[in-house]
């Protein structure tokens, strides 16, 4: 009985083994400088005779969620979240029709909730993100993310993720690396569908988060999330993240925006070879075109930064074949 | 070329298969109530045709350390090294010989030091855990683990750790659990040691810390300690510490004291299966025996919810046949 089911076993790695040698890694990317800096980066990390080997407990990559992973236009769709959650919880709080930010979310005036810059932001988080328990908030993403469509694509958030960031991160996983999100956005709101979405799972997952409260609910027990302290987890707080939660300095980090840019210099300033990659979105007929002048993802310094350090830079329009995954059968 | 590594691989697994189930998976720990509530409930978690099967990526096993995993009398070990840390950091430090708790660890007055209570402690942690790069702290540690030896013992702190409790881990790990330390000490003095001494890696010990700042160090960058913000992760801090850094319940906590107790609450208060062990300090021949009484590692309050709820509490003089490792041929 035993044996038989070793064989089995043989057959099955001896056929992931051969397919995984034969098929392109990365089918949505076009044979370019970044397809080739990707591989040939992973080849010399995994490879045992090289001088760059990096054993596999060290093979830590990281990545950016708005603008990297999935879209980020017309807003980051955190904050579409937040607007929509504070529109379904407005009939509780009769005082958000006269106060801002909420005054404004509720008339639609988004100029309106912009003027409050970051401490109206922070408001609105606080007010849509505390006060429930883990497990209730994760239940809320679930839902919002079932009805909520794009503005203008009229799709689901999770379907306008990057089918060629997909790819990399199947393909890091395949070579050892621990993949993991470093995000500005709160890791509350990421960490219900991450796993499903990227395959990467809540205890990868790094991010702006506010504090927690221990607290006796009945017969058990939960963590509350509560508004008493906010960590900000985009551009020198991303590689403070990484420090607290991963304590070792990644192999390769990826990102799109000027907030990813002390995460990437962090990561590439390492002893050894390392990886810095920016998703630059030129793409104006399938996506989006924007870079040193937009209000939302601007890549302005880091794109110097970039050349001068000799990270690589995907230029989307000519480098990926396609953007999104096909829509799954239903 | 290929057949016959595939072959080789199936010989392999094939050895590993009958070698797990021949072996004790934990030789240390006498036939009684903890070894089998341990293997018992590893059976019901992994079990496929169990109504109480967990999948492996929900499998999360949570560690205290000190008096857990390792010794922790008669005083913490981080605290022995934060002391002798002050004594190597004295002559950059002459105002240290007249300010608490700084002056009292230099006469070795540990009442003195004991005497500041936590605002000293947190004085002492700042003085000695800050200020450097999470590199250079590193190699402080290291340095320290290579001539310090426990006061009478006479032994390397790193070889106080639990045999017992080193053969869970593994066993865990083999079930295809994700091991967690969660622990009152500082994060950035379990990580240098903590993957070649528990197979812990560093993205895997959740701790207490002080906040980090990134900073520009000639042509590179690091993360550097700073006492701006600390965060307890003791007690209610525990749950908390979990949620931020895992994002899921976990399925088994072990602890050994009062500040582990909301750990174990908030573990088995999830729904579906859940474990909770308590390791009780008997053995006042080869360690020590302490509970509701002790300065350190208290375990009073814990001890009675522990019997209210069903919670596993191992008798180490009974139940462990031996506390330590061998030492290893040098």
């Amino acid at each position: 009985m035993k044996k038989i089911q070793a064989g089995a076993i043989s057959v099955l790695l001896f056929t992931i083994a051969v397919s995984s040698y034969a098929a392109d890694p990365l089918p949505s990317w076009n044979d370019g400088p970044s397809k080739n800096a990707i591989v040939s980066f992973v080849k010399d990390v995994t490879s045992k005779r090289s001088d760059t080997y990096v054993p596999p407990a060290e093979r830590i990559a990281v990545f950016d969620n708005d603008g990297t992973l999935w879209a980020e236009q017309p807003l980051y769709f955190q904050f579409i979240f937040a607007m929509d959650r504070v529109k379904a919880l407005a009939p509780q709080h009769p005082e958000w029709q006269t106060t801002d930010p909420f005054k404004s979310v509720l008339s639609n005036d988004l100029h309106g909730v912009l003027a409050g810059g970051n401490e109206g932001l922070v408001k609105l988080l606080a007010a849509t993100h505390t006060g429930v328990s883990a497990e209730e908030f994760d239940a809320v993403v679930h839902d919002w993310l079932k009805t909520a469509r794009h503005p203008t694509s009229k799709r689901p958030y999770t379907d306008m993720i990057y089918q060629p960031m997909l790819e990399v991160l199947q393909y890091l996983r395949k070579n050892g690396f621990k993949t993991f999100i470093v995000s500005g956005g709160n890791l509350e709101f990421m960490r219900p569908w991450a796993e499903a979405v990227y395959g990467i799972p809540p205890e990868q997952v790094i991010g702006s988060h506010f504090g927690g409260k221990f607290e006796a609910r009945g017969d058990g027990f939960v963590v509350v999330q509560s508004p008493d302290s906010f960590f900000l987890d985009d551009g020198p707080g991303k590689p403070v993240g990484i420090h607290t939660h991963i304590g070792r300095r990644p192999t390769m980090a990826f990102g799109n925006s000027d907030g990813d840019m002390q995460m990437i210099q962090y990561t590439t300033s390492g002893p050894g070879l390392r990886f810095g990659l920016i998703v630059h979105h030129t793409d104006a007929t399938r996506e989006w075109a924007y870079d040193r002048t937009s209000s939302i993802g601007k890549l302005d310094k880091e794109i110097d930064e970039a050349t001068t350090r000799g990270w690589t830079e995907v230029d989307m329009k000519a480098e990926w074949s396609r953007n999104y995954p096909e829509p799954a059968a239903k």
